[in-house]
């Protein structure tokens, strides 16, 4: 952990919406490794999921059973079931159709999550001895235990919640994530979830849903390794009462969408701060692109550049590597000359050259900071990308080539 | 560096192509850091330059000079002159200057390149100091000094020959590359410079060498940051008394274009196992794609993976985290099912399924040798492509992130 408090803030139940937790010793005794989250019938359920190919079971299962009036979620830590092949997907299955028959639904409204340790089998025993446990422990106010039972290599659980007020209503939304998993995939996987009281028509939560992954954890990279199992869930219960909102069209739905994408955010960026080995929260913006496209390619050209990392890393100003990112970025259209770059309000360099009023010793206070936004204006559109990353530790590699010993 | 014996094997004089060095005492003393190179009229020049947009001052003029019958190359180690903005431009045009006063050619026949730290004046004048020398030292059989005074943070000079016979007559192709720059862009930059004393016609020439820059320096990667002045050079200077080729069907033609190629790839895999911080020498290969440029994307995405490049630093057979790779890289044709993976000849995917041959005992025996192949059938195509790159090691980041201190 880098950056940021790490300390779990009260989380609001959110009506409708019950989570249980409990040790089923998938991988290590005695710590929470199974989480279930159940919701009222007639909730809409939305979900993204990894791009990558190579996609765990759960992914699999989850992606298809979608669309089936999900009402569970079955998260596992400890094991991602991915790289299992066939009886990867067999014991998935089996995890289900146990919570299925244990709790009354069909075994295709139960969605299972893993994550953990990449290319082991699934103990599907294990978690289905388990699952009695985890049901009866099922109440709205455990979202700290659920944000413990997700954890892998993270340090801390990571929660948010905000509420807002609409027509003398008050409407909650609240989340957990957990991440370190980006720079781990051995520990695979980044997983967030998120649920709201607020009636939400579903395709239309499904549309709000992948806007928001894109401003919120399609925007973070460590290494820029995507696992095989990242998911991100939005559950709306509807048990605020209000009439199902179904466009962006009115004063709820905008605040509405905008409470989620804070919420988003914030468990987003949590994710980066608890990144292993990282020492610095770096944002890079850049503005004034002719594409979100092609702010999203230098931004991410950046980020991932080992170079700049590990000058973050080392509190070094070393604006040649800033600029050789952006010069080498996969853009069609940039003109050198337009090209501006700050270090938070430094300005390193000017139109393509060299900024005049840079000083050494200015880009040294910056760079001691824990906290640094690394802006470029590309001078050619008015397209604006942000991605938030951190840097690259000695840490880093002790943790990567060391685990798995 | 890691792999390769480091040791210089004596490079052939190529006839009318003349290299001389000098200590023009750039950023430290007693070391070679200025090299000339000249060759008679009438030779034929190549060149290709690095893609980044924010080239150094002396890539700019060299890519403007190469039409106007270049007779010198003239190399600075120690300074970069790159992000040096309009004063940059006017120091290399002055060093050039100079070179044409005292050779007699025009300064437009001159054409400059730099390496070494990015953004600090270049001390035009301690190099015009010391060009008599590097003239004077002017001479056939000095290909060692020219390696040695190229380096910048290599660890041995990097020089390749070959000789080959058609009708009667030696030919001989030699070269030298520095590189270890790549990894350290501070100290940026990879260049090689290659000459043939066979008669080659322009155009040809630039067709053949950039070709031979596609399966040889293109295909190396450190760390994917490419530099603000990396330059590969390919002069011909007929002397070997041939009819001049230009074209692809003779058997000289065959002959020469092979023989070129094997020099440069020679070249650029000794930059690769010369990276600072890497301890292994990794060749990614990747068959049966539809195109090569998916072949590429799938083997870049391997190459550039921090988590596959840590965990062959640490010799751990963990294959998830190159299937993970796989899986992510950015193509459009991909069916998992045909997916097949081999660390060497031991395979650890087939058919998109872990193999049940696989035991981690025959993956950690792969894994401790200090040269691999990951090599990956898509079965989706005919197109292969090959790329090679290192680990990633504590020293990576000590020498990356502790640089310039």
């Amino acid at each position: 952990m880098v950056t940021g408090s790490g300390k779990w803030l009260a989380v609001h139940p959110v009506k409708g919406f019950r989570l249980g937790t409990a040790m089923a010793g998938i991988r290590q005794h005695g710590r929470r490794d199974l989480v279930v989250m159940t919701w009222e019938a007639g909730s809409s359920v939305a979900g993204v999921f990894t791009r990558n190919r190579f996609c765990a079971a759960p992914v699999l299962l989850a992606r298809e059973r979608l669309p089936c009036s999900p009402r569970y979620f079955l998260v596992n830590t400890g094991n991602a079931n991915a790289g299992t092949g066939e009886p990867g997907l067999l014991a998935a299955k089996q995890t289900c159709a146990e919570l299925a028959r244990l709790s009354g639904v069909r075994e295709s409204q139960v969605l299972p999550f893993s994550t953990g340790v990449i290319g082991e089998p699934l103990p599907a025993n294990k978690l289905c001895a388990a699952m009695p446990e985890a049901l009866a422990d099922l109440k709205e106010d455990n979202w700290f235990c659920a944000g413990q039972g997700i954890m892998t290599t993270d340090t801390w659980p990571k929660g948010s919640t905000r509420q807002f007020n609409h027509a003398g209503v008050t409407y909650t939304v609240s989340g957990i994530s957990k991440g370190a998993g980006m720079i781990k995939p051995d520990m695979a996987t980044m997983l967030a979830y998120i649920a709201t009281d607020a009636a939400v028509e579903s395709s239309f939560l499904q549309q709000v849903l992948a806007e928001i992954a894109d401003q919120s954890f399609n925007r973070i990279t460590v290494d820029g390794d995507t696992s095989t199992n990242d998911s991100f869930m939005l559950v709306s219960t509807g048990q605020a009462g209000n009439a199902a909102v179904s466009a962006k069209d009115s004063q709820l739905a905008e605040k509405l969408i905008a409470t989620i994408r804070e919420v988003a955010v914030e468990l987003a960026m949590a994710i980066v701060r608890d990144g292993e080995g990282a020492s610095k929260f770096v944002a890079v913006r850049v503005e004034g692109a002719e594409t979100c496209q092609d702010a999203l390619a230098v931004a991410y050209t950046i980020a991932h550049s080992p170079l700049v990392k590990t000058a973050l890393f080392a509190s070094d100003p070393n604006w040649g590597r800033i600029l050789a990112a952006v010069g080498r970025a996969p853009v069609a259209v940039m003109a050198i000359e337009r090209v501006s770059i700050w270090l938070n309000k430094l300005a390193i360099v000017e139109h393509g050259q060299p900024s005049a009023s840079y000083s050494e010793d200015a880009g040294q206070q910056v760079m001691n900071q824990s906290e640094i936004m690394i802006r470029i204006s590309l001078g050619v559109g008015v397209a604006t990308e942000e991605v938030w990353t951190t840097d690259l530790s000695h840490e880093y590699i002790k943790i990567n080539a060391g685990y798995r010993s």
